[in-house]
């Protein structure tokens, strides 16, 4: 029933062969063009872009995904490219994508600026890519999910995934990375905000930035987020794992991104997750739950979208919504009347 | 191009004249029926439904809706038949309903054992309806919705919707009253869920419940949720209405419910937020929201059982899914294929 995706087109395939090629400037710039095209909503775009990843794929998948969020102010940019440096001298390369979904609204991009990151962002081993800005948060998210395949088909063995801790965005970063980690400011209030969002229990650890800044609050607000995540559990080690399998206690690192300290300390904590991961074999498991959950979203989303432009839907829900909120028709037989109508159409 | 519902067949007829009517053994009995015809997923039940729903539509609204949530053990039930007993003996008629995402699984329901209540259950000012048992939590939940609707029409002035603190049925019991009231038990691992479902954020009130049991441990709890109020907003007083109206500061409330303290303070605090919501025209606007978000929901849910049972779907669907699974095939274009198949087949 199904046929294989297109072979690219004589253009997009050089794409890919630069792509899956040796590092080098051109390298980038063809993963960088490659990003585009992913990114674009066209629908042609999109066969091509569909080709180019069926292209790329089988050599996506070996690198580590790590999701990074927090609240604005949290020290994100310093933190990642003290961290990206750190690894690129430890002979990684290290890719940073990012997921902000002000820049569904304003167009703008968190990593826009590259200034942020100035000494990583000129290194050769590293590749910077800012946020994708069009459409809804769902699909910037899953662009920079396709971006992170092309760039691990492009031998980046870190990845980088930065997000900021507001709304859905950490939700789909943590979806879309092997471990998710939140930068967190040494003050309570940031303790309850983060609890609320459920980004503590989505967090497989957490770091607590500016450290030096106010050491006693610090220290606090890492006792405060442990107990938390005592009481609340971690969703996301426990899920798509067997029950009796033992469970990973996460973390709560102190670091000073501005001193440079507690970078090392941090990686450390990273490797015993991989290892603890690895050894319960949860990264496949909770790859492929991601994919998974991933599809429906996308198919959801599609479904919304398609009902909403049926034109005879279009036509009918004025009328209706006005009576659904005056409290003249009941909401479910509303629903009904619009499925209906789309139905007779067909 | 919409036909308005039909009108009720007879017998249908005869239910709605029962309820419309005065307030008698036989209007009870004939709410009943007409809930469990409501409740029916049959096709052709449902068309009847919204027939009698359509009839009964232009007397609801009427009530004050009320919805009461706390994890087992909160004291639900005993406060509920306490507040029950109270308003009784103000005059007012009283609805319970239940939403309970248990009942979805086990068919057991809260609220199942009336001799919870035995004492507010014979009353004739009172109606008790134990949850729904078919179906998703959103098909329960509106079920329930259009339940409380039927209440309405019968006269009832008070409906009161309890559901379990857990998982998704607070937000949907929020969905559909006028003020959501949390029942919290005094100690501080269950701020912390509370704080962690969301709703410490959507309750317009809190009781710390039992708070003769640990009078201390209450009042620490008092404090705690207070805090975290501030901190956090309160979603279910914001939304919908113009920034520059005054916001409505939650309050905290403790009651014996044993003892029979504190449902008289209760009681003045609920007054108080009505006052305040329809000083503020929230009432209303808070209605219209609901109602309109109900319609998507259930358009939806509609929209992604349609497409899982699409036959072309469900075919190509399991060799897809482990494809996805094992990381051959991008989730995004599994969607885009699975969806194709089905627009093809149309």
């Amino acid at each position: 029933v199904l046929e294989s995706p297109p072979h690219p087109n004589p253009a997009d395939e050089a794409l890919a062969e630069a792509i899956l090629g040796p590092p080098c400037r051109a390298q980038r710039r063809a993963l960088a063009k490659a990003i585009t095209l992913l990114e674009s909503s066209r629908e042609e775009h999109q066969a091509r872009g569909d080709a180019l990843l069926a292209r790329l794929l089988p050599r996506a998948g070996a690198s580590f995904r790590l999701g990074i969020s927090g609240i604005p102010g949290a020290g994100k940019s310093t933190f990642i490219e003290a961290l990206g440096l750190f690894l690129l001298e430890r002979g990684h390369r290290v890719a940073v994508l990012a997921v902000d979904p002000s820049s569904v609204r304003s167009g703008g991009s968190i990593l826009g600026d590259k200034t942020r990151m100035e000494r990583l962002s000129s290194a050769p081993g590293a590749f910077i890519r800012p946020s994708a800005s069009a459409g809804v948060l769902g699909g910037v998210a899953e662009r920079t999910r396709e971006a992170l395949l092309a760039c691990e088909a492009a031998g980046y063995d870190v990845v980088l995934v930065e997000t900021v801790g507001v709304g859905q965005s950490e939700t789909a970063v943590a979806g879309m990375t092997d471990m998710f980690v939140l930068l967190h400011l040494p003050n309570s209030g940031d303790d309850l905000q983060a609890i609320k969002r459920g980004a503590v229990e989505l967090a497989d650890l957490v770091v607590v930035s500016k450290a030096d800044l106010d050491p006693a609050g610090a220290d606090r607000a890492r006792l405060q987020i442990a107990s938390a995540q005592r009481l609340l559990g971690s969703q996301a080690t426990t899920d798509a794992a067997p029950s009796d399998a033992p469970v990973w206690r996460p973390h709560v690192v102190l670091t000073s991104a501005l001193r440079g300290t507690g970078i090392e300390t941090f990686w450390s904590a990273v490797e015993e997750f991989r290892t603890f991961q690895v050894a319960s074999g949860r990264v496949e498991a909770r790859r492929r739950a991601q994919a998974e959950s991933w599809m429906w979203d996308r198919i959801q989303a599609e479904l919304s979208a398609e009902f909403e432009h049926n034109p005879t839907v279009a036509a009918a829900l004025p009328g209706l919504l006005v009576q659904v909120r005056a409290g003249h028709l009941p909401p479910s037989t509303a629903a009904r009347q619009l499925l209906g109508l789309r139905a007779s159409q067909r």
